[in-house]
């Protein structure tokens, strides 16, 4: 049974999973031998995944059999489980908390081969919308604080997996959401403004790092990037909860997002890249503070692997030249 | 000219060094490589890197020649100098400071295809001379406020590169060590001990967590880490710098850490690893409250990069059995 344990000098919390190391042991010996043969995403394999919990098909058609547009499912393997409850447990110096909360992953699209750049722009917004409808479902459970989306992406590497996104709904608030979150507080503290609403203030008004603005959204390279081509989506009113987000939102930033995955993969076609949606966590109410946004970045392997021993990161590429590199692209 | 800039947000300072896309593009648009040719940090082509600052060599050799043990040059594309003042400005909710620093390279040994797992100890031993040297050297500008090293390999993989470590000294402290002092702090506010003295005691009495135990030393898997194999070692009295280890502790060190090579090698041959050195930073004086110690983290793809999006970690082998694995491995 998997559990979470609180690192004492970094208040940071960790999944350990306890499986065997002859599980795990080619991992480290071998190197990688590629995908299975056959996809447990793809169409006509809906067996092969848990029931699902949620989808976009078509109309008349059966919960988990082919037409489907956007399928929602738990992983097959997950850390953490619904069931039981929660035990918080302290050990000397050490605090571990049982291994509770939900871990689903979304299949975004029937093809295998598909990346958002390419998708009809409607076709992302269905994913926005299981993204919405999940958060709004899993907050139902009290006992969860936190909703993690994510998403690894590469346009044209072959051995990407079938696109999807992991959900994960936490009984703790990461330690990265954490940080943002002291960040937002101390700015409101000090100024009683937003701080994200300020950047966006700033940015709009400077234009340098601006990659593209809609009626309701900003595309844009952040001031302090660690990776290049980083980018942030915001939007421009105070929005804390993405799970309250209207369909013409939705639609707005479907175009918005496919747009920008076309543009970012126009100059990186073979570098995987990562979306993240940070929310506001649940205490079990939003914060009325915080102010959502997606951050996407490449993983290259500049610096050598300098910034990972260190969490110290040096960018070779001004947040300037990534939007204007961004801008004019396309 | 590179400069630091500070995230609004999360209070996190990043190196911006400005390149030309043209000079990036291929890191993005095509796979790497491969290594040069001709290996600059190989003896024979010491013309081809900067001027040495500090070499452990034979009795009677000439700088920048043949007959160096261990080899500290300044880094030849530094993204840091020590040139200039430090400048720090302000442009609306954005900080930035000038880019002054030092980025300096240790050259490990003469041989390019070896690991601190099969040098001698009292090689090792040498390399950490460096390290102290170049922390006690680099400090005397009162300008820089940290000293972090780093260092990445693998055993057996043969892109590696020359065996080499960074030595950085920064104008700021680094976010991932200011919370690290931070947590250190608190638990000195609250309980009027050290957290490391507390962990190093609590690990011995416990047992499952240690790797090895010297007259100086503890190796141990920590409670709550990140990365499967992940271990530290941790000096037992409570030592705040790394620079005032004095001979006899730096063989045991040296010897400690050949050993835990060749255990971490013996386990994950293909995996690339990394080690870094964490001591007090100078403000300008040294934190008597800091503990200074060593990590080492195993890089591997488990959890498909969701860690790497989220900076959520999710580990699958318990620190305990990570503990038992390298006891046993040897």
């Amino acid at each position: 049974m998997s559990e979470l344990r609180r690192d004492p000098l970094y208040q940071r919390w960790v999944v350990i999973t306890d499986q065997r190391w002859d599980d795990l042991r080619t991992t480290f010996q071998a190197p990688w031998s590629g995908p299975p043969e056959v996809c447990a995403f793809c169409p006509g394999n809906e067996g092969q995944t848990p029931h699902e919990v949620f989808a976009v098909r078509e109309p008349g058609s059966a919960p988990d059999s082919p037409g489907w547009m956007v399928r929602a499912v738990p992983n097959k393997f997950p850390f953490l489980r619904v069931e039981g409850d929660i035990q918080r447990t302290g050990e000397g110096i050490y605090d571990r908390v049982s291994g509770t909360g939900a871990h689903e992953i979304v299949i975004e699209t029937p093809a295998h081969d598909a990346d958002w750049g390419t998708l009809p722009a409607r076709h992302v917004a269905a994913i926005l919308q299981v993204y919405r409808q999940r958060s709004l479902d899993l907050r139902q459970d009290g006992r969860l604080r936190h909703i993690a989306v994510a998403r690894n992406a590469a346009a044209r590497r072959p051995q990407m997996p079938h696109p999807h996104s992991h959900i994960l709904a936490l009984p703790v608030v990461p330690r990265r959401m954490e940080d943002e979150i002291r960040g937002i507080q101390e700015y409101h503290r000090r100024k009683e403004r937003c701080p994200l609403c300020d950047m966006v203030r700033q940015e709009l008004g400077d234009g340098r790092r601006v990659v593209r603005e809609t009626e309701r959204f900003v595309s844009m390279a952040p001031f302090a990037s660690r990776y290049p081509l980083e980018t942030r989506v915001i939007p421009k009113a105070h929005w804390h909860d993405f799970g309250t987000l209207d369909d013409g939102s939705l639609q707005e930033l479907g175009d918005l997002l496919r747009d920008h995955t076309a543009r970012l993969t126009a100059l990186a076609p073979v570098t995987e890249y990562s979306l993240v949606l940070h929310s506001s966590p649940f205490y079990p109410g939003v914060d009325p503070q915080y102010h959502w946004h997606m951050d996407f970045r490449v993983r290259v392997p500049v610096g050598g692997g300098f910034e990972w021993a260190t969490g110290f990161f040096v960018n070779p590429l001004s947040p300037e030249e990534a939007a204007r590199l961004l801008r004019e692209v396309l």
